[in-house]
Formats: C-alpha cells, sequence, structure tokens
C-alpha cells in the first residue's frame, strides 16, 4: 500500500494544542473587546456563490485567487475570500426589519489560492467586526477605536504598532482637483498610490507617465503622498480644506487624540486598502517592529457595497484583523502568554482501583477542575513520567494507604509539594 | 444593475446573532466537558488533498458528496467532509514524539455535496473528540462516558435520548461464525444490517437472497438483530460468549452501569456507523422524541485507519457529536436557555456629551461588562425604544442634570426601575 503523506495541504497549516492555545487566545481576546463594545457575532456559510466576489471586489479575490467549484445542481460555489460582501449579503437580508445601527462581528475562516509567503498562508482566520445603518463620524471612530483596543488588549509595548488613517474621499479629491486624473486612468492611480513605498521613485513616475500624467500632476502625487501630517498637507494644499474627506479625517484624528489614542493614530495620504469598495475612512494598523514592518490589518467604510443585494443600500464600515499577522506581532514582541493546562492526572495504580478514581475525577470535574484519569494500571513513576511530559500541573495520587485513610494525595508537579486531601 | 440574492447556497445558512448564540451554547458546552476530561483542542484546515479521503472511507464521502477542485499547482483537494481522516493524518505526524495516550479535540465545519434534509446541511459543525494510543476498554469507556456527560450537560429529561451500544468484532464474528456469510458479500451484508430497521423484512430477505445467502442464514441474522440484550444474544448463540467483541461489550456495559449511566445505555445488535474504517467498539446516541425519532450522533474505534499515513499503526477512538442533529433535539426537547444579552446602552443625549459618554462605558468595560455607546444625538424616549428593539438589558443615562450632579441614571429595562450611581 502507498502510504499518503501527513503534512496538510500547501498554504495551509494544522493546528496542534500548543499553537492552537496561542490561536484561542487570539481569538478569545478578539471576542472579549468586540463583546464589550456591544457587538454580537454571527457566522456566515464556508462557501458562498462565485457571482458575488465577481460584482465588486478588488486585490484579485474575485479572480484568479478564489477557489471555483460546483454543486449537484451545477451552482458555482467559491470557499469564501473574505467575509465583507457575505455580511453585507447577510444584513441586505434583515435591514429593515432590525433597529440601527447594527453590531457584528464574526471570527472565522477563509481560503485564497495564493502565493503562501510570511504572515499569508492560503488558509487564514480574520476577526470581521462591521457597524452598519449609521454614516457619522462617531461610526467611524467606534471601528477604529475598537481596532486600537483589540492591539491595547495585548500589552504592547510603546511604539510597536500604529494606526495609520486616511480617507478615500480625500484620494478622490487629490485626483480630480490637484492632479486632475482622468476618469479612465483613476483605477490604475489609486493602485499606483497603493504601492507608493514599495517602488523607486523612478519606476513610480515611468508608470504615471505611461498613462499621461504631465510632470506637474505627478509632483502635486509626490507631493500629497509625502505629507506627514495633516497641516502640512493642508499647507501643501490649501484648497483641500474643502474637501469632505479632509474635514473627516481632522474631526477623527482630534476625538481620537481627545480619547487618549494620540500616540497609537498618524495620518497617512498613500493608504488605500486593496478592496474596490471602500468610499470612505479608510486605516491600516501597522506592526513597527523593525525587522519586520507590515501593515497586520485594516478596514473602513463601504457604504456601497450593499447597493448589490436587493434594492436598499446603507452605510458600512468595518475591520479585519487576520491571525497570521497578529501571530507574527505578538511572537516577535514577546506578548504570548505562558500555556498552563492546568490539568490532574489521577492514574490507575491498581486495576481494582478504577471506580475510585473515577469517583474521584468526577468529583473535582464538577467543581470545574480538568481531570485526565489513567486508562491502564501503571507504576507511580511512569505515571509521574507521563504527566510531567504532558505538562499536566498535578498529579493526584489514589493507592492503598490513600483509599485505607479516606484521602488522595496531591503532588504539584511544578514544586514537587506533596499534600493529603479528604475524599 | 442586476440584484445578487441574500439567501446563503443551497444546504447552506446564516447564523444570525440570535441562532449563533444557540450555536455558541452547543459549542461551549462541548468545549467545556471535552477539556473537564483534559482533551486538548487543535484545528486542521478545511481542505485536504483528495487522495485521502478516497483511501479508506464509506457511506459515499469519498466519492460523489465531496467538493474536489485545484490548488494552483493543479493538487485536487476538497473541503472536509469529515474530521477522522485529518486528525488521523495530524495525529501520525506526532504520535512518534508525544506521550501516549493522546486526547484531543477540535470544533470545525465541514462540507458534503449531497441532498439537503432536515438535520442534515450540506455545511455542517462537528465536536470531534479522539483518544489515540490506547487499546483499553478503558479507552472505549471514556469516549463513551463523554458522549454522555455532553448529552448530560444540556439538562435533558429522562428518556430523552438513547446510546446504543455495539462491537464491529461481534459483526464479524456473526457473520463469520453464525451466518457464515463468504468474503466477498460481507461488505453487503453489512450495509444491509445498518439499514435493516428502514425496511420491510421482505426486500431484506429478498436482497439477502440475491447474495446468495440461504434461509438459515437470513434466519439467524434476524435473530441476531433481534437479540435485545446481550444476555438474550448468548441464549440466542451460546458460542458467541468467545467472541471477543461480545467480551468487550459486557465489560463495558458492566462498567457504565457501576458508574451510575445504566439508564441511558443499551446493547443493539445492528448499530454498525456507515465508515468502513470502525473495527471495534462502535456506539450511536438516538434521539427518543416520539416525532423525531433518529440517531444524532455517534462514534467506534478505528485502529486501522492510521496504516495509512506513515510507517505507524496506532489505537484510536472516537466520536464526532454534530450541531444540527443537536439542536433540533435541545428545541424539540425545550433545552435551549433563554438569551441574555447583559449589555447596557448609554445614549447620546446631546452632541456635546459625547467624552463624557465615552468615559462612562470605558470605565464599565473595564470591570468587564458590554457596553454600546449612542453615536448620533437622539431623545431619551428614542434611546430607550432602541434599547427594547436590541433587547439590551439596561440603559444608563446621562442627561445634563446627571453630568452636573457627577452620576448617571440606570435604567433596568425589565422591570423598568431606575436608580442613580456615583460616576
Amino acid at each position: 500500500m502507498n502510504k499518503l503523506s501527513n503534512n496538510p495541504p500547501k498554504g495551509t497549516r494544522d493546528w496542534e494544542p500548543e499553537e492552537f492555545f496561542v490561536r484561542k487566545y487570539i481569538f478569545d481576546t478578539w471576542r472579549k473587546v468586540c463583546t464589550q463594545f456591544g457587538y454580537e457575532e454571527y457566522l456566515t456559510p464556508i462557501v458562498e456563490r462565485a457571482e458575488i466576489y465577481k460584482a465588486k471586489s478588488g486585490e484579485d479575490v474575485g479572480g484568479k485567487e478564489l477557489m471555483f467549484f460546483e454543486d449537484k445542481a451545477g451552482r458555482e460555489l467559491a470557499i469564501r475570500p473574505e467575509m465583507t460582501p457575505s455580511v453585507t449579503r447577510m444584513v441586505s437580508g434583515i435591514y429593515g426589519k432590525t433597529a440601527k445601527p447594527i453590531r457584528l462581528f464574526s471570527i472565522a475562516n477563509f481560503f485564497r489560492n495564493e502565493k503562501p509567503q510570511r504572515g499569508r498562508n492560503r488558509e487564514f482566520w480574520q476577526l470581521n467586526y462591521d457597524l452598519f445603518g449609521d454614516e457619522s463620524i462617531n461610526a467611524d471612530i467606534e471601528i477604529l477605536q475598537i481596532a486600537l483596543e483589540i492591539m491595547l488588549a495585548f500589552n504592547p509595548p510603546k511604539k510597536s504598532f500604529t494606526l495609520y488613517l486616511n480617507n478615500r474621499i480625500l484620494i478622490d479629491g487629490i485626483l480630480e482637483e490637484i492632479a486632475s486624473v482622468s476618469d479612465e486612468s483613476r483605477v490604475e492611480v489609486v493602485r499606483i498610490l497603493d504601492k507608493w513605498e514599495k517602488y523607486e521613485f523612478e519606476a513610480i513616475e515611468n508608470r504615471l507617465e505611461a498613462l499621461g500624467l504631465e510632470k506637474r500632476q505627478i509632483e502635486n502625487l509626490q507631493k500629497f503622498i509625502q505629507s506627514d501630517s495633516a497641516g502640512e498637507l493642508e499647507s501643501n494644499f490649501p484648497e483641500i480644506v474643502e474637501n469632505e474627506g479632509f474635514k473627516q479625517i481632522k474631526e477623527t484624528m482630534q476625538k481620537l487624540d481627545e480619547l487618549g489614542y494620540s500616540d497609537w493614530v498618524v495620518f497617512k495620504p498613500n493608504v488605500i486598502r486593496g478592496f474596490d469598495y471602500y468610499d470612505g475612512m479608510v486605516f491600516e494598523v501597522f506592526d513597527n517592529n523593525p525587522e519586520n514592518k507590515r501593515a497586520m490589518f485594516g478596514g473602513g467604510r463601504y457604504n456601497g457595497l450593499a447597493e448589490l443585494f436587493g434594492s436598499q443600500s446603507f452605510p458600512a464600515v468595518g475591520s479585519a484583523p487576520g491571525d497570521e499577522t497578529l501571530r507574527i506581532f505578538l511572537e516577535d514582541w514577546n506578548l504570548i502568554p505562558e500555556l498552563d493546562k492546568k490539568t490532574c492526572f489521577i492514574p490507575l495504580l491498581e486495576a481494582e482501583f478504577y471506580l475510585k478514581v473515577q469517583e474521584l475525577a468526577s468529583s473535582l470535574r464538577q467543581k470545574g477542575d480538568n481531570v485526565v484519569i489513567g486508562l491502564e494500571p501503571q507504576s507511580l513513576g511512569k505515571a509521574l513520567d507521563f504527566a510531567n511530559k504532558q505538562g499536566y500541573s498535578k498529579v493526584l495520587i489514589l493507592g492503598e494507604n490513600e483509599i485505607a485513610k479516606g484521602i488522595y494525595t496531591e503532588k504539584d508537579m511544578k514544586t514537587g509539594e506533596q499534600r493529603e486531601i479528604q475524599f
């Protein structure tokens, strides 16, 4: 017989218990922060009709990275590559009958058929939290605040991360009023802005010239990208004060400052977010580790997406932290807590003690303890060795003497201390 | 623009927050019981190489119910239709270096391209808990005990469910020694035993005759199926006392009795479990609701499956409760607890109270409360209406008077009672 490989498929991984512990720490923290902000958990199916990704997306998720297949009736389905189209679909079905705003979150897995690299697996997990039915700046701020509180819940050191804020309405204004980019070139120019820092300026310049932009337009774009603060942008382009996106940025920055987040938040004019559906505030949270600078996650406002489903359009703003970049952040900044199993082990020292062992285990489980029992008779030495290898915290010894005295002996596996307890 | 449907794909469903609450109650209960028995959580990818399902499976999951697709390099993948091959694959990679026995559980989603029906969706969730590296009866009993404790954790009424126990070694013995079924017919006869109660006896008889069985063989099979207890089976077929499977059943039944589970456990000779990989103890947990009698979930021993991966074979026994049949059980027996959101709402009664509202929200969240804040100014009447529709438990009123006095007014939305609290 040919043996099969015991590796998981490329771009995916098994989470054995030690790894699961780290992921669960991340998921539990996400769930705790979202729940404390009154967000309610939901879940959608792992598959969607493929059409919903083809309609309005970006970053290639509507195309070659999608995993398509057909169900029994020949309907084209895809494993979800992101949550936003799914949650928009779901909310469009309940929007009319639900009090607004609607606050939702989910923790779910996704799949993209792309080249795996550090921080990017084919299968990945994301928190998605979204607020529907409110267009105010305060709604934007709540989404930003939750992003910040999620990061702060992991007790990161000062300057370890930065939230970069921008606004698509500002980008639109720059392209239209200041760089005078034509409608046809706009999508392509936005993509170039998005990748501005990844290339030499000369390469950027060539690509913009190829799109028909003149020297002055390109200079304006460069001056825009290099504006390090709202103040600098305003002094470079005084007319920007009339732009709605710029006004939103200023108010948002001020309120986040008043809420005490100023150490963590910076305006950054070339934060775009890849997805085409963003149409207002956008942001990215960066890992500032000098050896591993990278965007960890982001979010923004996507009021227009709901048009795809049903007749109603509605305001939407949200964010989606992913497990893998956050895991790297926690590891690099040494923020992963120590695994403590808090499990007791009661060995089966003689076969005939089985019911006694079960009785003790049952009474401790009723008190909330985690208890493993020995299934086959073994010596105390072997039992201690097993408990040690498994990382159990205590061994409860139930031998002939203990049973005669109506007690058990509790041995702490860390300190080695023993004490007798009535049973 | 053509509007897209806002329904999820056929055979799947959205879990909006009220439904998610029920599923989470099920998942949390699973996790709690498994953790208290010292099982450790893991997770494998949503996709696997298709070959692992084609090797040794059953119940069609290796065939037409699988969703296949290809990754970038043309590898054939499938969405997992069950966990057992995945966890066996994963454990085969760590078995040699881990202290035995290994206790594992996971809560994960699966997909089968089959006809949806009540209790059976295309996408479904399962708990899988398994014990690797121990062949003893006590290991079988632990798996059965967890199945029983999971059911009992939902506080079911007496006689609402039954765990039916059987053993594949007994089935093999019956077919070989008592019904003398030839090797070629055996797989088919096992399938017929599995479905025995779903058809008229005449139909069963015809199918068995077509396989070449004689009247006496068929009578013996019928007598076997109709044996209601180990005692009756023994008096029908005295030679069965030598069968290893029968011995295991007797010992297991006796120990479960001593552990106090006798009300819930019955021996049933035609419990087979569809999967071909079971090779020892098998069981099924039945919902006894007279209007909805059905197998909810099952499990058993599958020592042989590990041979597929790597050189080592190892003992394995486990079970996989599913979300959908359990949800129906809870609903039909009225066991779903009332949803209590325990969320406070602090309305924004004037735009300029925003920072005060945030300050109160923040201090309450630090104490562990769930707090929703108002994003746009609204009247107290509208705020109470919103909180009522959302099912929030309390409204915390922060008006001009309250702010002047350094307090807030807490209104309980159930009782209507109000009290002033220092802030």
